[in-house]
């Protein structure tokens, strides 16, 4: 083959917050196709805040992404060359490319997912019924468990994961209260969305102006929470909290540059007998099946909406990156390859 | 009748660490039963860490202790008068008649258990087959949930309920490790309790000197860890926390008199994937029969061991208590009333 192929490797790891030189462009031809080995073209790539802790050596729930070596991230793509039985040319499928237009896939595709996409927009397998649906599934249904009539609110509610949280917790009733940065993203989780309220942090002169904003969205208190950001505003939910309420902590955006991130209150997981749990949605395969079934119909009849910031090219990643991380991006970020 | 009853009534609500005249004592006559009161004659006064919520009016759990009203406590004593068909005089009963030397019980007896004292001492239904063992028994078979060969972390060690807590361990078949302050109460946590290993805090010259101690104690990490303290030792305990630990959160005694007491890495518990959860043991009402049961083998044939601190006499009840928030007792503490 004479194809080329463009790929991030990772340069460095950042110190604080990442740059883009951090990452570095590499090009390398494309080898020959070995026995059941799959060629894929992406079409789409995902970015996503779990890629900040890869970027890191510090102890975590998974290995650091090696230096030197094609950045991690999901992807979805078309077959354009195959020598495994199971794909066809022409397939579209969802995997773990990486940061890169190309990936071959061997072991028969291990790893690869063909989608249907008469229904269901291709990208969408990277979002609402992709990774970042599944975590807002479980963390809702296996670790929140909201009872209907129970409020639920959500940390960064416009973004992939929290805007499906709030939706999911209306379709059960719920009363569901989104927090996000800026009027545009809070009118959009009310309007668009449908949640019944949103905070917007940014509109909150410091912690105590923020904590009474959240109050009043929240008249009844708080039974569940889905944990996206820490810092201010989970202290804040935390105070809030009724008795008995569980806390899905799926991500804490606000620390991943290292700058320390207490929790002002602990006491009050034991006065509220709160449940706090943390989760990382690959370790829970035993609900991805309903879970990508249910989120996939919802998308299919459009009664679950989302939301995409797409970039464009390979080489504009880490900006767009970097940007996600600042909260600049707006419903799930993808970059799109071709 | 002509008999007297001397009482403590709160007094004053602490504004820091309690003192003694947060507590009044008073004398006041016993009047004459009505239908369906029993008169109890208390043996033992029972003081908790809980009391000390009590005393504040900060929300919590449970309502505050009112000004001028007898304390709260656990008592237990014997039936010297009846007007109720299900007591006779002679009973020993177990029940929450306060810091006073009598009680009368109305709705016949509501709230008051017969015991058996043939093979249980009556004291130990204040401490190990009491309210603090089954404490430790819900916290760590209903919370914790530990499996064989798991390690099980508890502080203060040597108290009415980590006692219990890490023999129950033991039987388990895990790893039960203390964390105690002095090298007195680790001693009798490892020789008398049979706890494998114990943290001796007091000998620790600060956070990563302890930290450097607990984790030589728990060379394969830490699985369940049952709170009772709070603070330095909860922070150094989350960063030996292994993936998918759990943590039972009971007591948190070192922020009880209102200092900050902040958690230092909450990000911990999604990296680990916690699962950190607060309870009440009154909340959890299904398991105190099987609870009780076991408890009161295991204190009958000797195997479940437990020590007591003994104050004499009403008088001495402000004093014992204040010590206890300061870790001066050696395990369950109690007040000897006659």
């Amino acid at each position: 083959m004479t194809v080329t192929n463009r790929r991030f490797v990772l340069a460095s790891r950042p110190t604080a917050a990442p740059r883009e030189d951090n990452f570095r462009l590499e090009t390398a031809p494309i080898p020959e196709l070995g026995a059941g080995q799959v060629l894929v073209r992406h079409h789409y790539l995902s970015l996503d805040p779990y890629m900040r802790g890869r970027m890191s050596d510090q102890k975590s729930y998974a290995a650091p992404q090696p230096l030197g070596e094609v950045m991690i991230g999901g992807t979805v793509g078309e077959v354009v060359a195959t020598r495994s039985a199971g794909f066809v040319v022409g397939d579209k499928v969802v995997g773990m490319g990486g940061w890169q237009e190309y990936a071959i896939v061997g072991g028969d595709g291990a790893g690869l997912r063909k989608v249907d996409t008469a229904h269901v927009p291709l990208q969408a397998y990277l979002g609402a019924v992709g990774m970042p649906g599944v975590t807002a599934w479980v963390g809702l249904n296996a670790i929140c468990e909201p009872k209907e009539g129970e409020t639920v609110v959500v940390s960064a509610a416009s973004g992939a994961v929290g805007g499906i949280v709030g939706q999911l917790a209306k379709a059960k009733g719920c009363r569901a209260v989104g927090v996000a940065g800026g009027k545009d993203k809070c009118d959009y989780v009310v309007g668009e969305l449908g949640f019944d309220a949103c905070v917007d942090y940014k509109a909150a002169a410091g912690p105590e102006a923020f904590f009474a904003m959240l109050r009043g969205a929240t008249p009844s208190g708080i039974d569940c929470y889905f944990e996206n950001v820490g810092g201010m505003i989970l202290d804040a939910v935390m105070l809030q909290m009724n008795a008995f309420g569980r806390i899905a902590m799926c991500g804490m955006i606000a620390g991943y540059d290292g700058q320390p991130l207490p929790l002002q209150h602990p006491a009050l997981i034991l006065r509220s007998r709160l449940k706090v749990q943390g989760f990382i949605v690959s370790e829970h395969p035993q609900h991805w099946p309903r879970a990508l079934s249910e989120l996939g119909a919802g998308v299919a009849t459009g009664k679950l909406k989302y939301r995409e910031s797409i970039a464009n090219g390979l080489d504009s990643a880490p900006a767009a990156f970097i940007g996600l991380l600042q909260g600049k991006n707006f419903g799930k970020q993808l970059v799109k390859l071709i």
